[in-house]
């Protein structure tokens, strides 16, 4: 019997603008990746998010970025491993502070974007960032890349650490994600994603564009809302891991 | 025997940006207001300012303010009652994030600035300010201008209130500050300040600029961090607080 | 044979954030005014709508506004003439430098939101704004509500003034908008508002909710870019003002 | 008969920040670099520092930097040449326009901290900001590293280019700064800093740690604002160059 989670980064609206379909794909995930302000998100936004996810049962996390709000997050930033402990304390305790004012709980967290990425290779952001988590809260679980430099740092102090897959990812024989650049690198069609999620779940393997295939440990799944096809690639995921009698919940449960 | 607290606003910096005199000023106080990034501050103030706290025992409160770092959050701001509580959630939880991740814990909030002023007036603001502060933690003591809709807010949702008072103001017939645009408005002397306080203390009243007396309920004393003249202000009160016997405390220690 | 401005607010997305038809509804009209990146738009916004206007002859505006992206400079702020002033010299070069480098001219300025609603009523604000316009470049035309502060203080000064209407809202017995609070105070229907429109070209006159005429200059008509039947709107009032024979073009050509 | 500019970094303050001592070093330059709002800087700030320049008939200059308030923009960020491009015309847009309300002209341009150092050595970087001035106005003067990727660029694309010596920093055998982060990066003594200063404005070399002297072209000479000896250097360093009979001017004057 297997189990695996499904994680979605949400509330990355800001002010006026709406980005994501959050409604929608709530009911479809097990956890929620909440933007705390800095790359996008803003108080009002978190706290609606919050609630949305309360209503759905869909465990509630902060989703930490850098401070590029014009960048979304995701231009890389020379920044030190102090700077990223205290970005990371900020924001998870203002989502923190939403998760509880609304009557919920903090479950995870989960950096975003270019600060996940650097996280994931760079031994001492990943220890800096596991560490703000550990001392804010040492029972939120640390979401990071499967088998990366912050899913160990994350076990190292302590703090669940769940590996993030990518089902929609093609992944290298090294079992790093084919960069975006390459030809074959996203898996458009919902069925491949869903075949692939499957094989994960499983038999913890992914297939690389070469047809072989490597070790990839999926405790969660990501799916991503800002595309215009999330609802169809949520819904088909969810369908096959029902037919292949796999339970969805959040990590823990 | 009499008891007061001294407030004052701290980590008032921002990035590469300096203000006040945090280090000097951090031994003579009981209760430090730290500003949480929005009119001012940013994570590495926030953080190294509750460790000024903690080093020296004072009480570590959150000063949340209006988003508007280039008018330091002086500007009043045209805001729902929603947004304020919103904005109050998220920067409470900010500071409160690391009060915990240092060892500390958050013991009180008071607005700052324009944010202050307005919740003072404003019965609809005080109450979602309130009502943000004690969802977030109904044990935190909330700060505000003695008397003010915003301490009457405090005490009907059951937080416990503290009347903020000022040794270096003048008062008004009414009870309410001079403005500081009318001459005589700031007591410049740090004796005439230390008398005012004195009086406040011990008495419960302050003088208006006619002579007379006012009832003024002073749970708290704010000097201000960011004159030229702040350390021999806030020396010359403690020294005449001592002469007269009074207790300096944190709130309901 | 008369002559109408049609002009709408572009550019107002930001970083990842899109806001408005922009696109679709640049052919219709015959002036933009442009976010400048304080309650809305960024560099690379900015850029690309400058662009689009070019390529479809329409006068390139600047859309100065308060600093509050996150309440999209909707909410009043309490700055100060001096502060209106240099926020609008600012935000005003910005877009010049775009007009210039993309091989256009800036034409035009009209201020935001709640900097526009305070500059219709204040006349401080408004001979800073007009001052601020006119030092930067005394050829700019200055849009402002038809009748109001803004437009005084701008021919006063020895600007260009251009009186806006609202086709889709009403107007009270003293020729001001009826406020959106109030029933009655938007037109829903295109073809009211394109009748009104016609009204105030032709006549100079609008209709109040009770069904009597006031004088209301119109030099412009503002079309709204983000409601969802913006394109409806805008058709029909090109398709109306072309029945009644007057010509759509920007103001002083 | 040789001359040299001396340039500082200006308006780096920022709301209620201040940074720097413009007011006791504008007398000393010849050429201002004023901040544009997204690494430091203001509306206000640029104002008054504009007038300030015009005062002591300094050029006037834009010095625009990265979005990255909080890290003073000294953080290097994986920026594309298109957003280098956009942030540099909307920043010397924002400072030109104060230049012709104040009544004075825009001389230069250069670029800020991490900025700079990226289009020191990234010509992609480099062409896109030399492109950006050229487009706003083809007779800015732009400045850059001696001998860097900037300057070739701005010289191929038609512009003044400015190569910049630091007189207080030694030099690698390759021409190149020695890191920050090296013993004997810099030279704290104003009097060193001085020698090589006249070293380099008369013999176009500078020395470097192993005592070799090595080719560094100088059009301009850095002071830095913001060091508690700031005013110091500045003094020694006219000085110096007064009794070298060396002329001290803005470049192309």
């Amino acid at each position: 019997m297997y189990r695996i989670d499904i994680n979605c980064d949400m509330g990355e609206g800001f002010g006026a603008y709406r980005l994501g379909a959050d409604d929608q794909l709530m009911k479809h995930i097990t956890s929620a990746n909440i933007a705390c302000g800095f790359h996008a998100g803003d108080p009002g936004t978190i706290r609606s998010t919050v609630r949305l996810a309360l209503e759905h049962g869909v465990a509630i996390g902060a989703h930490p970025g850098l401070p590029d709000m014009s960048g979304f997050g995701r231009r890389r930033m020379d920044i030190s491993p102090r700077e990223a402990y205290e970005m990371v304390v900020y924001q998870v305790g203002a989502v923190m502070a939403f998760a509880k004012s609304e009557g919920g709980t903090l479950t995870h967290v989960k950096p975003h974007g270019a600060l996940y990425n650097m996280a994931a290779q760079d031994a001492s952001l990943a220890e800096a960032i596991a560490e703000a988590v550990y001392r804010v809260d040492g029972n939120l679980k640390l979401y990071g890349l499967s088998g990366s430099e912050l899913v160990r740092a994350g076990e190292r102090i302590g703090l669940f650490a769940v590996n993030e897959a990518f089902a929609d990812r093609a992944y290298e024989e090294d079992g790093s994600l084919t960069p975006r650049s390459m030809d074959g690198a996203v898996l458009d069609s919902p069925e491949a994603a869903s075949a692939q999620a499957i094989l994960m779940v499983s038999e913890g393997k992914a297939r690389t564009r070469s047809g072989t295939l490597v070790n990839v440990q999926a405790d969660s799944i990501c799916v991503h809302g800002d595309t215009h096809d999330a609802l169809a690639h949520v819904t088909q995921l969810r369908k096959a891991l029902k037919d292949a009698n796999v339970t969805v919940q959040s990590p823990g449960k």
